[in-house]
């Protein structure tokens, strides 16, 4: 095995068709990526020959055996009690020190309570979130959280914003990123308790984000922000909303395509135009959920991955791991003072 | 002025562009609605001589002076102390009887502070709910709260899905109509308390819905719910969502096609085909949120509604004064023991 400076680790057995579409991933993200070497957990019996058939990444795989696996069903409570699971060994090989980051298209609770558990929360910060990059009008922006945490009060909202804002600094690049609060309207006195004095606990804190306010779903769309806080249940909501009717409508284009001639032609004229869209907004493109707030960088696949898709998840893990992402967002939360959001509530009431 | 069966009071100064927008979508509803009778109410010196412009409208309008309007940014807590604007005195029309329905493209929360104020809620029913008719992948579907109510408990979520389910039968003519409760995940355990205690109230009632469990948001598209119910910001945060998606992509398309003539070419043999997804999709097309919960019919347009749009609006009030549904609605939550839920929430605990 050459020498590698990026060390992923890879529960091979979560998502729909595991094993197969997260060796297949891997496949192409060893061909991206030839400075990462992957630690595989799985049912090595059935793991083994589909490493075989791709014997590029065979070299830069080491294959543990791990005897059972986390289903979909699971209930964090229990899976977190079982270390013999490849979701649980994968994550623990990021505790260890031994990889940098986990990847896993496996139970996203499940994911979230090992990964809690194992890795811990970074001191100051009271809950990690899920956080995903996503296309918007002219760019892209970072939201959270996607659904780790269904009730949030105003610290976390706040906590979350000040940990997307550092993450868009490092994974977009941009230098000042603009954050707001996803509510129901953009005037002061719309939407719910938590998120009110969350915005006051932003604007009043010194963190220095650059806080825009609230901001409604149907502008997300138009890049005015960069960072989209929310707590878990409003962002899965929302997510899921957009993804959902993307789906519908592509599906609703190809049906009618499909139902006329004249349309199938009419089609053939506008590949070019719809390529770069696809390019733009192709879901598969933006797989890979991160968590963040957590002493090491677990990334959750989505579960219906196909391989390219699984392999954007370690694209994903793997450019976080070349920016320092871990160490620097702790050592940013370091320097600031969070109790302040404590005294700053306190003071609201 | 000849002898109508319904009569619609209409906010003449409600709207981005009112009173021109309103008068205009007038014409076009009194076109479609030969038995509709308008009484039109804002500043006489501006909306007479619009009506001036269409005298077959004007033939059926009678114009009545109100000397304020609501603005944007107007509370509802001051709104209701006034009852000399048009959307006041509008909604009072149907209070008097004078009016089956009012339509006003105003500010909603007035609109649903002065409905309440005016009509007053049904006896039994807790909180009056914001309800719009929406396109899924094979017809129509309800969904309910879409913003009136921020926070909801159990009951008022169990009385959304009664109320949604009513509305069903009759606005869409399904016999049998199913309801799910918008959720993060379609397993018992998922989400919210209060969703998770909606759901047993509903299962365990005598109200007689057809009850299917939660849907996630990526599901609505694909028809297996005719009435989807959420607390209003989960609803608004939802259908914020999917218009903003639908609006991105029909713009990322159309900015594609700007910038390539091959592309051009190509849309042109497929018009047909796109006018059927027109034909199904278009937003306009669903203008015309109503409340339900009230002893009378009150119509949200939205704000920004062109003269079509703001027809639509209009045309969803006249269906629902020809199906008779208030009346419906009272006598149907009449027959029903709707005390049984507190009695079963109590249970439960």
């Amino acid at each position: 095995m050459t020498e590698k400076n990026i060390v992923i680790s890879v529960d091979a057995m979560g998502g729909d068709n595991s094993p197969r579409v997260v060796i297949d991933g891997l496949a192409i993200a060893a061909k991206d990526h030839p400075d990462i070497r992957f630690i595989v957990f799985g049912d090595a019996a059935r793991v083994r020959p589909l490493l075989q058939e791709y014997p590029e990444l065979e070299k830069v795989c080491e294959l543990r055996h791990s005897p059972e696996m986390v289903h979909n069903e699971d209930k964090p409570s229990s899976v977190i009690r079982n270390r013999n699971t490849s979701m649980f060994m994968a994550i623990d090989a990021v505790r260890t020190g031994e990889a940098q980051a986990v990847v896993s298209a496996g139970n996203t609770g499940a994911l979230m309570a090992i990964s809690k558990l194992t890795l811990k929360t970074i001191t100051k910060i009271h809950r990690p979130a899920i956080v995903s990059i996503m296309p918007h009008r002219f760019g892209k922006y970072v939201m959270l959280d996607l659904g780790a945490n269904t009730e949030c009060d105003a610290i976390n909202l706040a906590e979350f914003a000040f940990m997307g804002e550092i993450l868009a600094r490092h994974a977009l690049g941009i230098a000042k990123p603009k954050v707001a609060l996803l509510n129901i309207g953009s005037e002061e006195m719309k939407g719910k308790d938590e998120i009110k004095q969350a915005a006051q606990l932003i604007k009043s804190s010194k963190m220095g984000i650059d806080f825009i306010g609230f901001i409604e779903p149907h502008d997300i769309a138009n890049g005015v922000a960069d960072v989209i806080v929310a707590d878990g249940f409003t962002g899965n909501i929302a997510l899921k909303s957009i993804e959902g009717t993307a789906k519908q409508i592509t599906r609703m284009i190809k049906d009618a395509v499909k139902g006329s001639l004249l349309a199938k032609v009419g089609v053939l004229f506008m590949i070019p135009a719809l390529r770069k869209i696809k390019k733009i907004m192709d879901p598969r493109l933006y797989n890979g959920a991160m968590f963040v707030g957590l002493n090491g960088l677990s990334v959750k696949s989505h579960g219906g991955a196909d391989a390219f898709s699984f392999s954007r998840a370690v694209d994903n893990a793997a450019k976080l791991v070349r920016q320092n992402f871990v160490p620097t967002i702790k050592e940013e939360i370091d320097r600031v003072d969070l109790e302040e959001l404590q005294t700053i509530l306190y003071e609201m009431d």
